[in-house]
């Protein structure tokens, strides 16, 4: 069973999937805040065991993994019973690394509440803790057994949330099609119905669905999934370093830029409009020549990268919906166009 | 690649799969005792980065994890990069457990140095850790790229160590056929040649292998080399709580005994002649009533017990390469039956 739902009704979806999953024992993993937010939404679920670890994703490490193990243990969950997941990325991550390793893997629901989460973490099976410094260096592929998708809990989050799921919205519209890239472009992302959203939501969980399923292990399809990843990722760690740290779907936005950007045949026009649409959404994010070196150190230890000698591969844009997911380019060059993007950002919000 | 070799000269085959596997980077796994006794049959390996981990099952743990993951890291292996576990059970299972998560899989191989890991460990892809006193409470489904079994190592273990394997060639044989057992109880498992120790072997694993292909994530089939882990576990388990330690496969041997003792319908000669063979070879161990409620909570908690209400599931033989394995017991049953063995045992012996 591996079941994607849409709906605005979690709560009745949730106690159907107890009742079909027939396990006997559930356990629920929440953060702080999804457990005082999210948690009073679901009532079929509230009297069950849980466990509630520290918000944030400086705790996806191995102390908070530990303690899921032993709160697992200490449920008496088995190998046939079930876990469910109810937060953003980094619940669904750790919960489901959790349950990727519990007796060599048990079944898992991801009920994601970020719109982040929704589109990205929470249907592709990638699990993982952050160790030793390193993003998510420590992982496992256990796909959910199923994902709740309920804009019940993210039509509420705060701007900068919906932005960072945003993020991921425009690559998969970009990896998709012109009508979808349209269609995203075009909404206001602040005044979404419910019905609105789920259309929305359901459009970019399909790009990434299919991606998926026809590559679950990434040996290649699913590579084009990093679009804006090689420098999002190398620019989301250098804000963290330097104690200004942006979301995910920021960085991922100006990565995609910066991608794009690499190639001079992108349709121009196209390119344009998506700097500009991205440019009035987001805040600017100073960049200069002197982190440069920092930069080019976080793409080459990025775990994605396939090339050597300086040179590292990226999703190279031909069109929407074409990309070539063999390209390479050098560390200097991508750092450069990076500079450039954030640099045009900064002086179109000053002029 | 799954490619699993037998050959008494490891050093060359080993040699021969690295440059089939074009890893721009290796690590070596081993523990304190086969870096200083295995690896120097191994001159191809010798000068490659190495992460030494302490011997012993008490180091199968968390910490000992942490120092692999951040070994792999410092030496900076990617997702194309090949991991060698060489040892024993306890450095194929966290090796592997280590390349099963690191940057969510990376490609391994394992050279067993043990008997016990070369019939057992080392081909199914089981991997784990121990956690919170349960063993392989947490772990992951990965299989080696490739399994270089060489009797090189094992001819010249302890004869403890090698009994420890022996046990689990007992129970292939019997899932297998009356030829294979006959082969088994027939030869002198102190005086073997390099010939014969691979005949023996490969028989062995042969059965393992056949079954794990059938079922790779323990559904069903993979099952049935349960068989006499139920009782044998919980006697494992028993004796290291009270301090004198067994082996493995000195447990799994008694276990063994025991749960085929469950079936009056079993071959009653057969089950004389396994008796004799496994009591001429094994130490006695003193069991009491006293011990009962211990051994059943150990039997309940094992992660492969199906059943409930107190009862368990077990592997039942019905005839050689016969064996149900949804068959279940109660408890107090099993626990009798190991009682009885281990006193017909120890009789045995003061006679």
């Amino acid at each position: 069973m591996n079941e994607l739902i849409f709906t605005a009704k979690a709560d009745s979806e949730i106690e159907r999937l107890l009742e079909a999953f027939e396990s006997q024992r559930v356990c629920i993993v929440t953060d702080t805040n999804t457990e005082k937010y999210c948690l009073p939404l679901l009532p079929s679920l509230c009297n069950l065991p849980r466990i509630s670890i520290d918000a944030g994703e400086k705790n996806k490490n191995i102390d908070t993994l530990q303690l899921l193990w032993r709160g697992m243990s200490d449920y008496g969950l088995n190998r046939r019973d079930l876990l469910i997941n109810i937060g953003g990325g980094m619940v669904s991550d750790i919960g489901g690394f959790a349950a990727a390793t519990y007796m060599r893997g048990i079944r898992y629901i991801n009920m994601p509440t970020s719109l982040l989460a929704a589109v990205d973490a929470s249907t592709g099976g990638k699990t993982a803790i952050d160790f030793g410094g390193i993003k998510n260096l420590v992982g496992a592929f256990h796909r959910p057994n199923a994902t709740i998708i309920s804009p019940e809990f993210f039509a509420t989050l705060p701007r900068k949330e919906i932005l960072s799921g945003y993020g991921e919205m425009i690559k998969h519209a970009l990896l998709d099609c012109h009508r979808h890239l349209d269609c995203l472009l075009s909404a206001d992302v602040y005044k979404l119905t419910n019905d609105e959203w789920l259309k929305l939501v359901r459009m970019s969980v399909d790009v990434k669905r299919n991606v998926v399923l026809s590559d679950p292990y990434e040996r290649g399809e699913r590579r084009k999934l990093n679009l804006g990843h090689t420098a999002g990722h190398a620019l989301e760690a250098l804000c963290l370093r330097q104690g200004r740290p942006i979301s995910h779907g920021h960085a991922v936005a100006l990565g995609i830029l910066a991608e794009c950007r690499m190639n001079a045949e992108f349709l121009r026009s196209l390119f344009e409009r998506l700097c500009e649409h991205v440019f009035n959404l987001y805040e600017p994010v100073a960049v200069f020549s002197g982190d440069k070196d920092e930069l080019g150190r976080y793409m080459l230890r990025d775990k994605k990268n396939q090339s050597h000698d300086n040179k590292i591969s990226y999703v190279r844009m031909v069109d929407v919906g074409r990309s070539d997911i063999f390209a390479t380019t050098t560390v200097g060059e991508l750092t450069e166009s990076l500079l450039k993007t954030c640099g045009e950002h900064m002086s179109k919000v000053k002029s």
